[in-house]
């Protein structure tokens, strides 16, 4: 009995690993010290004076928004989303990408699967500046289902202390500016594919008239990063808060950055949510407290901002080629004591 | 139709948040800077004057003997596997830990199940004195059997360039020490349940009279930490070279710390095996060579020395406690152009 036999191919491990090293390479920034393949990746900081630097961390998966890529054999967004996302959540607090790790579990490792994946993941680093600068590719025979597989991201980001973006100089009055999403993001995927393959039974490669694409084309649009529209603003002090619009929506992202003592109103019609909602709702007869706890709702960041400084924040992010802002909303005080929440407002 | 009936339980995650969030908080070292929940986890690395600083990263699972845990019930000792399995593989570049991330995976979350988890990880990090910075629980309604997860941990240690240990002054004649490992740590499970639970037909209570203990007890000895034990060496430059035994065992791992132009010899015979190991050899009739190649034997760290610090570094290791270090072999010369390797002699 050997280690093959009992389901872990080691040589075709070793194969695998061999062609992510290439990938992982054409990532690697100034920083990256090692080779992919030493026990830790290193990334040196260097010596940087006497500023004051702040690690900003996050980790993420991709959820069920896996199987429709397991569903339609396309795997190459998998990486994007997963990098975009995590991205996102150290951008909001005003970090810029260092580095990014993978963790790749499988029952049976497919290469040419393992390679896709790896690919978007080395295409979003690239496209975000970050290095990928390890991981682990997981075979667990057994563990998961035939083609299946789980992935996980790791992301390590910097930022200068004076700099961090933590929502405490939020004020009422201060004004709520959006940006689109590029579709469900990486969200909601547990109630979507109910409504979409369960209620009305449709199958991957379907077309839906309602959104002129497939199933398949709008369920796998890729969770987009909003790092290259937001990174003028972090040279400036324009931005008080912001919030990645992930699992459970606007009503519970936004409160995380609001400090005790304010409430988010947020207009709703201020904003034009995509098709893919407004056809998720509808299929679904999905009530709209719902839809805006478990979507994004076409609002995938939230900038909040001084009222006067609104017109420049939607002028800068203009100027990156984002012209879809939209004041969606203000400030408002709230009672001491009460933990802060999104009002709603017709 | 609402997100709970499509099998996420928003407010069940929202408890288990709380519960990891008070256990996390029993980790924070004086560089964290945020409360788990916001988006990213936060450490202040600080104004470090004008060292030359190296952040080094890993990231790893705990494989399939999660599925000895899922057997047995016993789910304390995972998150334990897990933060060692990662301190060990940044140690041996010479960083210790700054901070953690976890990502837990189940199809439905039981919330004792995570705190279990996430018990195991707190106490791993505290006793390497690494924050628990934040991570990511994830609900995959369908994607895990019921009561089966995954887990997978990522850690950011630092160590300052000149302290870098990468095996690149290891010379012919240096020598070879070995620390014990707790047991398969965390490699091996595919190979070591197929032959316990198919060949053996042996249930995870079962008692094991050459082990002296049951199945579970042998399978989940947790994997340990080196870095109480190296910590002392670490302020030195006693340390050429180090490898963390794990998945492709001595075979595989040695030779990433090793300059091209050596080999390692190592003796056959010069350490006790554990019984555990020689109980699968036997009763999976597993050649040696795979064993070596699949599992510690009992290596579960190995460092490259220089021949006249060889008892200074086995004196070290045992003034913080370590009696088990054994010389087991050297580093010999090999002809140029070829890969290194281990060669073993009996």
């Amino acid at each position: 009995m050997d280690y093959k036999q009992s389901g872990v191919d080691i040589d075709a491990g070793h194969e695998v690993v061999r062609r992510i090293k290439a990938l992982a390479r054409g990532t690697f920034t100034p920083g990256v010290l090692s080779e992919i393949g030493s026990f830790g990746g290193l990334f040196r900081l260097g010596a940087r004076g006497h500023r004051d630097l702040v690690l900003v961390s996050s980790a993420d998966g991709v959820g069920t928004k896996l199987r429709v890529a397991f569903m339609s054999g396309i795997h190459g967004t998998v990486g994007v989303d997963l990098v975009n996302h995590c991205v996102n959540d150290i951008l909001v607090q005003g970090a810029q990408p260092l580095f990014f790790l993978d963790y790749l579990a499988t029952g049976r490792l497919d290469p040419d699967v393992a390679v896709q994946i790896v690919e978007g993941l080395a295409r979003a680093c690239r496209e975000n500046g970050c290095a990928l600068l390890g991981g682990e590719t997981a075979e667990m025979p057994g563990f998961y289902g035939d083609g299946e597989y789980d992935v996980a991201g790791f992301i390590v980001g910097s930022v200068e202390r004076d700099r961090l973006i933590d929502g405490r100089r939020i004020a009422p009055g201060d004004m709520l500016i959006s940006l689109p999403s590029s579709g469900l993001h990486t969200n909601g995927y547990s109630l979507a594919r109910t409504i979409v393959f369960e209620r009305l039974r449709l199958g991957v490669h379907d077309h839906v008239p309602e959104l002129g694409m497939t199933v398949a084309e709008a369920l796998l649009a890729p969770h987009r990063s909003y790092l290259p529209v937001v990174r003028p603003l972090l040279e400036t002090t324009l931005v008080k808060g912001m919030a990645h619009i992930t699992g459970g929506g606007v009503t519970d992202n936004l409160p995380r950055v609001l400090p005790e003592g304010t409430d988010a109103i947020v207009q709703l019609g201020s904003w034009d949510v995509p098709p893919i909602f407004r056809w998720l709702e509808r299929a679904g007869a999905v009530p709209q407290e719902d839809m805006l706890r478990t979507f994004n709702m076409g609002l995938g960041l939230i900038l909040v901002v001084a009222p006067g400084d609104a017109d420049d924040v939607i002028g800068a992010v203009r100027g990156s080629g984002e012209s879809g802002a939209r004041v969606i909303g203000t400030i408002a005080a709230a009672a001491e004591g009460h933990a802060p929440a999104v009002r709603y407002e017709a």
